[in-house]
């Protein structure tokens, strides 16, 4: 499950372009060659867990591991139609927020089973105190991106605050079983400052991420993995030092092999979708039906 | 977790007019200053507890709590613009009712753990029944919400069965864990009844309550409370006594409290969005995006 | 719960046509009179489990049960208005499948209690098995109907996968406690390949299923209370043989009490609303409501 949810990450980034063969065939790759390799380390006991690392329920072993493919995905593909036009960033916002919304809400929820299930014990207090710090975060990290938005453009934007949510859950990950409530007060609004930051960004960089999920779960995913080693029962400078060169590690290996799967992808059969399909809309060109039959589009070109 | 619960239930009487800003210096007030302070009467062991007043799970203390300030809200924001035009009621309906659907359902979903959760322990007995009281509660209301619209107004309105619903959520949650089965399948629709006739009540003096929550969270949080005095194995004179002595005190208070609350942050910054903003959207002047950025809406002036 | 859900699968079946009072007239009379006597010959004790028929969690008594009333009520109402014209099937996609999606998605959460609970104990390794089955089936039988859906009509259609999980997860009920993880990752793929087939089938014979429900809990019902005699520790010729005559059993008394019961309401009161109100659609018509009163429809005739 751990494995899934490293590559369902790479969609949000890649969304709205790719091609969903090739996105299949990525994610066959990744997660079959690379992500028990990699995850072995720490959790099959490998090198990394022999140096002290730690990573509670993966920060960097589920979210880091995506973000990097997401981000090796995001460039390989280049920007959306319409995004970066005459020097210009363009908005492209999301056609239904609300049901954004629940779906963050939905996450939120079952990031209780992920970093409650973590403790791989019914132990009632490891299991309420992870709890805690997860939830903690969650609402933290909302508050710290929605804020840090209102203050820099005015506007407190939703979908900020929903990737600030998901920031303070990946960054609490890695140290939820480890971290007091004050210290959960702390990771998570940094990683909504952070996520809003990262978000801008990777605009400016023109890298095209349409849900941000770089930002989240790469950039946070990192942040919340030097955390253990700012906060709570294992912090210290040893300890940072084992959460950096994990950081790295990872970093190097899975940022490689994404470049050199999408790579190969590309050179075969093409990541991207026609120019046509893209206007018209991924819905009805992958999957041959319309997302909304009965609704009027406004039909903005892009 | 319950502060939170009855700080959200205002949002939705205060609905499509309030700005974001006065809303949440409202509730980081209610919350810090009234919450803990009337809630410890009662679970902090204080003197409505002595007294033996009981509410298992909050339909006074987070329900009522919150349908207080629901009441004052909508009460000193006034109607939306278009909602009581030249002494005629307009309905403003609901702009996507499948996902007010699924809204319930997770409602009543999170519900099991609200309820469940409030036995404190993992007593498979007392917390079965507490899942099966809210069940049929939730069950029974919704049906008996739909059935009186049905009989009334000739047509079984989805939203009063779903406000039905919650009726009989927040109406045994004062019991949940007092009630046999039969109890639970009174006491959930004689809520959807009530929510029947008092969302048309507060329509008719021009409480404008755009999802019915102060006849849902308030109204139906007093007579969930009654309810233990007149179901149950703690119904009795004596009880619905100490019943009617709780509901008064909160009710007491966390009017007064609301009114206070809501009256200094309109004196100092305003409560609501400019008519501008209105007509426009609390999406676009608040949140500055779309909520559905693709969809041609029908723009019926308000 | 388990009756209530046998009615619900004959919601998909009759959508968009059925009177919503003879749809609830028909739901009491099923589930009344024929969901607990035919559910004891199993559950209760009866004829069925004395013989040795094996259902753990109800591919036959819920999802069967449902089907078999499913099919009857489509066959009773009648296609949709435009469905089948001139000779030729046409496609009436979804209005919102992304809301499809997070259904079925919630489905697949909620099947983790039906299945799960359907252990009756808290036995950790007995639920760990259904909880992996009945996981595996679901995802497998999605990419199980979207590749056949790739395959053979050029898309991977996305309702084609919903339906495959469905599939999956309907197929996995009756054995997902003797399963391995690879019968399940058998009986889940050819759930997938069934559906696909059966949907095009009853379009064919023009039995006008809006969701694909008959195909869903009906036929891939019946498969996975065949694939307890084929997989799994209790496979064998006597199992089998076993499994059909329940599987016959159901359907002859599910077939007939269906038809009856559909064809008195028909007989009595009608099934089917207006062609005035199937144009018009049956938010307005049966509750009074649009469900999306503020976008514009694109009006398309039926």
């Amino acid at each position: 499950m751990f494995a899934a949810t490293a590559a369902t990450i790479v969609s949000g980034a890649v969304a709205e372009r790719i091609k969903l063969s090739s996105f299949m065939i990525f994610t066959v790759l990744y997660v079959t060659l690379i992500y028990p390799w990699a995850g072995s380390w720490k959790w099959g006991g490998g090198w990394l867990d022999a140096r002290g690392f730690y990573d509670f329920a993966g920060s960097t072993l589920v979210h880091s591991v995506g973000g990097w493919a997401a981000l090796a995905g995001a460039i390989m593909l280049g920007a959306r139609r319409g995004k970066y036009v005459a020097g210009r960033i363009r908005a492209l916002p999301g056609h239904n927020m609300p049901l954004a919304a629940i779906g963050v809400f939905l996450l939120w929820l079952g990031w209780f089973g992920f970093n409650g299930g973590s403790v791989l014990s019914a132990d009632p207090g490891a299991t309420s105190l992870t709890l805690m710090t997860t939830c903690i975060a969650a609402a933290a990290g909302g508050l710290g991106a929605m804020y840090t938005s209102w203050i820099v453009s005015k506007k407190p934007d939703l979908s900020m605050g929903l990737n600030g949510i998901l920031a303070g859950l990946v960054s609490i990950t890695a140290g939820a079983d480890l971290m007091g409530l004050h210290s959960a007060l702390l990771i998570g609004p940094i990683a909504g400052v952070i996520v809003y930051f990262s978000v801008v960004f990777f605009d400016r960089i023109r890298v095209d991420d349409p849900v941000g999920a770089i930002s989240v779960h790469l950039v946070c995913g990192i942040w919340g993995t030097l955390a253990v080693g700012l906060f709570g029962s294992k912090a210290g400078v040893a300890q940072l030092i084992n959460q950096i060169v994990g950081i790295v590690a990872y970093g190097v290996v899975c940022a490689i092999a994404a470049f050199v799967f999408f790579g190969m992808i590309k050179a075969v059969m093409g990541l991207r979708v026609s120019e046509e399909e893209e206007v018209e809309g991924l819905d009805q060109g992958e999957h041959g039906m319309p997302a909304y039959s009965d609704f009027v589009a406004s039909g903005s070109v892009r």
